[in-house]
């Protein structure tokens, strides 16, 4: 590769930002068990603890997104205090995740229950993120909604989605300047039967009419068997319509697996994809201030049920920069000549080339450049870290899923 | 059920109407093998002639679909003499289908090809269809693509979609007065890696930014695993963009088995999504005519690869028949308060009633009213038309998928 | 129908047992959420109370399958007189299950756990089930282990294997006389990489090695996409192997929704086989008494995450009754000659001919006959059990998974 | 990694053998369409050539699969001279394929149709295919049945099962000393309701009860969604009864794309599994001659519908060959004892540090030794062979599927 590529190459990989989510830091698990760790935070200040370890260690993962109410902190000027918490540990405040699917009122859906008194209050706890947002300097609002059915009649599938717009144009019209919501679909649980917004296709015509702050959030386990993600992605920004991506990663459903554990070619075609449809061009922080580049988040969304946290997302950002490198590597020129000719061997044999090289080396010379750890894994456990919090974070309640 | 309900459900019973694609009358099969059948029509009009036994007996069959080239015929009035003698025998010339996928020029795509004299082919075959399709007075042109790709890096996904929407908008301008495009998606098959129209979200994408004479097609076999495909029946009516349905069943991917015949439980959600949306309002006659209604066409497309090919298209009407006699049984208005009311279970019982109840002797009387078989089945197998075309329709070439 | 065959399909009616599961009585949910219902019982007699109604309505399900440790009752003779209990309200106590999912030693898995003293914990838990078995007088213990890895390479495949034989055999030589052991699979959940015991292959080869008193538990919702569970059903019985259902219904994965509720076409295919492969011939009462007849425990295995318990378990009953009774109408001989004469259609055609009857009369009918009720959800809906047991159960803590 | 180890590797590296499939270099396509290419082999004595030079420059594929009736030849003495004939080209004539799918008779399935006469003549064919094998020398017969039905009804599933077992069984009886059978399976296709052998676990059942010679085939494409193949691999090679293996790979369902190309990760996997149990440890070869060693047959069986033959064929084995090199690069003890100590990410990391090696370098070297090229791709690209067989195989008939 000539050494101007290559520039471009490390320069593309060191813009990269990749937000670790605030829950990967707690305990998660199945509906069978939920497996406790010893050391895991207890509080949002020691997730943001945890979390600056990892950009740390990667120099990558300078944002932590936050759920509410599971980040939720009370009193006035609480975000702003928590918002300098984060500073002081070179992080900053991210997206913004609502959650409406964990509490009783919201059995049978959020915005789109049957029950008008349980929608406005979905709709009320929708508002408080904004406000969140509007304290934090966050730019974007998450929203997936659970809501969907379990058996056929069980609700009027078109009603929902009327409830469903009528919410959405209400958050929409919230939005102060420079935020966005990012509507995530997923294709099943907890619902079984019709979920609201099951695939990307619904994401988008709603995302279509509400305007330009709406887009589509693809999270990499959400989809039906074989659905070609990759393929969703540049049809997206093709439409500039791709807000954000929460990785991680399946064998079966929504496994929520490391990113790029189960499928580490798939997590590079997407990220090619990505790289050809310029969504490589701007990092988030700069498309928040200002209208260039497609502004992609780049997020992970997975659960660490039985591997600690820490490393494993460090893993994480790891396997999604090696899977960015690869895409980086691509020889563009000849891959389009190869294509132009028909020549499919070739112009596969292109894509196959970047994949199989090895990118670890470069990483760690990328990593030491911008002052992070040549190899993240082994700085982590060399640091001492993880005895200390299981030493330290003792009493309390553990932070998991629903805490 | 009040006297009255029931002469609603009559009526519209009696006004659905199930076009049968003319492909299906001849021999199909897998890339494994293509059994022949005796008695197999050789020539358009012989599709025609078993057509017209499937409208008698049914009396819901009264349109056939075209598949260009396959059903092409050649010379000055040709396709005005079709429409007569398919009038002659009770019939009207359907949907035009157009086949860009069987040359060895489409081997990397039709109207995607890299490659602009192949594209520029398959376009001038898309505008020969509406020459047809002016000719025969046929409202909708089905497009199905099998453009795509095989291996990863093989074509560039975007510019792709780039060459399809060029396409695409030629022939949406080329479109008379009263003529629609439906723009059917299948998740893969022929192609293995990446389809260029593999779900209903492109699909509708495309269509929304043509304008109002293109709406999406639904195959009810092209879709991932677990698809809820009465969910997207639901969303497109809501949106006013399905255009059709392309009916058929499976157990595993495109299998093409008889409508009805895997899961007849969908088949019934389906049309019952059809029915809440308000799609059995208008016949697609009328909504020709019109812009009342919805004008969705509900049309076969399936293969009998094993099993005799005029029987079981008639199992099939029927079986569209009894799904929607089912569908337009259920008690909305129960429906609506049990959903209202949150109660799970009495809803889904609404639903199920009605499934459950047995509508064959229902079916029997309405055909009877109209003027068809109580029994299509028993009465084509009386009629001695399997026996007298396996005597006449010796020699010359069979139809079959490509000829 | 002849009236000695309608004899003979009421008489197979009469005869089937449905096993309730203690646990489906409890809260359950998904991993986002368990939503709380009102009434839900406390304790094991409390749902032994439940599981009672079920049975007096139905009159079709006298046992109620237990789940340790969820259902451990402490002290000299307690399950004697838990098995008292049951009597005393009509019921029998049914199959033991054996719970070595829910402690923290199980995170990488129990029987197959690479350490050995979390392996001989979760062996003296089986061993514990069949003491208990000893007591209640059960015949079956069935055996689902969530064993499995997350990630390639966590842990030997084939180790695991030889360490799930030995746990197996260890377990099998305990047995009694007249107990068996029932081996359940699953594809996935909770583990995401690779399940122990992922398919009927694999308990079938762990089955087949340990002996006449091993078999096969087919649990409905624990396949992959598109696997054909009656060709399993079929096949097991023909080799013998076939030792029990769980029953409940997927759209998509484990959904664990009420059995008969998303495919109830499916389940009168699972049905048909049992009925044609001998399955129906005798009851596990039998069975258990003497070797005669296949002894197949029938059980519901399943989750009633929004909806009310009771009712939905009365419903499931219902449903596996109705398929049982379309299974049983199916007519054998004019079937065989059909299939013997290469007739599809003809053949297809006597199965879906029973399929499509409504057979709510004919199970109303047969329901009286031995004094439950001809409508059983309407019954349990008149009987106030459902206001009662809000009322009265108020204060303790719910039943629910893992209490 | 340690100089001896390394050598350990290059050895095991150059014992691999991967047989590739005479109809591989004809044509072949979908239902839709077959796409002709140019120079495209015309008899079985051209595939042979062409065979030649994938061997020439992988020096890892001696030996070729025929398909009968595809490659029949004759006349006394035909397939010795054939032999005779593949021998000066360096290769060996491989594993015997029988073809009971393309005749009309087999409409309703072949060894298990409901008509016995064609059951005779399905067995009179593969009763020629062991004669085949005692002429050519051949070790392997392989069995796949496309045998199943339809729709449900359509035939007894254990009717069907009987009548398999009693065909094996003569087929078994009439083996040979040193010949076995691979018994293949596969969820779909042709079949679309029931196949009759549609899991390992069926093959399994069966190769148990016939004997040592009967051993699975496992197709990587023919399973369900999901469907852990590593795992099978592993289970089979405890059981001693994993037979071959039918390379390919696929997105969907049986998409025959090149070994490797769809999801090479899994493909390590699975060589990693085989590396683990053995499977690596005897070739072929030396299996046939004696009792040592697994014996498995490591081949291709894919299609090439789009791209070139010949280097799609070079590809696959290279694809392989580079699986089976990262399978050998890991670290067993390191991975052992992470295992032992439970250490999930360690373990894992393990496994993909062989994974994310480049073994392109390492596989070029090895190659050189052995006398091949360390570009293969390359070198066929020089040879002119493409060019060659362009401009001489002009006129006749094109081998494809069926011819």
């Amino acid at each position: 590769m000539p050494e101007q590529n290559l520039a471009a190459v490390k320069s593309a990989l060191s813009e990269q930002r990749i937000e670790t989510p605030s829950w990967a830091y707690g305990n998660s698990g199945t509906r069978f068990k939920v497996f406790a760790q010893a050391g895991v935070p207890r509080t949002v200040r020691e997730k943001l603890d945890d979390a600056a370890r990892v950009h740390r260690h990667t120099g990558a993962a300078p944002t932590v997104a936050l759920h509410i109410p599971w980040d939720r902190v009370e009193g006035a000027g609480a975000y702003a205090a928590l918002a300098s918490y984060a500073q002081e540990r070179g992080l900053r405040l991210g997206t913004v995740n609502a959650n409406v699917f964990q509490e009783d009122d919201y059995k049978l859906g959020s915005v789109t229950n049957p029950d008008p008194a349980v929608r406005r209050k979905a709709l009320d706890h929708l508002m408080e993120c904004v406000d969140i947002m509007d304290a934090t300097g966050s730019r974007d609002l998450k929203l997936w909604f659970s809501d969907g059915t379990n058996y056929p009649g069980q609700d009027d599938l078109r009603a929902r989605q009327d409830r469903l717009a009528e919410a959405l144009w209400a958050v929409y019209e919230r939005l102060g300047s420079g935020q966005r919501l990012v509507l995530e679909y997923k294709l099943f649980e907890p619902a079984f039967y019709a979920t609201d917004v099951p695939d990307w296709g619904t994401s988008y015509a709603h995302c279509l009419k509400l305007g330009p702050k709406a887009r589509v959030c693809v999270d990499t386990g959400h989809h039906a068997p074989g659905t070609n993600i990759e393929f969703i992605a540049a049809f997206l920004l093709r439409e500039g319509k791709l807000g954000a991506f929460d990785f991680n990663s399946r064998f079966y459903a929504d496994d929520d697996l490391m990113a790029g554990a189960a499928d580490p070619f798939q997590l590079f075609r997407i990220l090619y994809e990505v790289r050809a449809g310029g969504g490589l061009d701007g990092t988030p922080e700069r498309a928040a201030q200002s209208d260039e580049g497609p502004g992609i988040a780049f997020m992970l969304d997975q659960c660490h049920n039985i591997e600690p946290k820490i490393p494993a997302i460090i893993r994480s950002v790891m396997n999604v920069q090696e899977a960015t490198a690869k895409a980086l590597l691509v020889d563009r020129e000849a891959l389009a000549e190869a294509q132009r000719a028909g020549d499919v061997l070739g112009a596969n044999g292109v894509l196959m080339d970047a994949y199989h090289t090895d990118v670890r080396p470069l990483l760690a010379e990328v990593r030491e450049e911008w002052g992070a750890d040549a190899d993240p894994m082994a700085a982590y456990a060399a640091s001492g870290w993880a005895e200390t919090v299981v030493r330290e974070r003792v009493g309390g309640q553990q932070a998991g899923w629903g805490a």
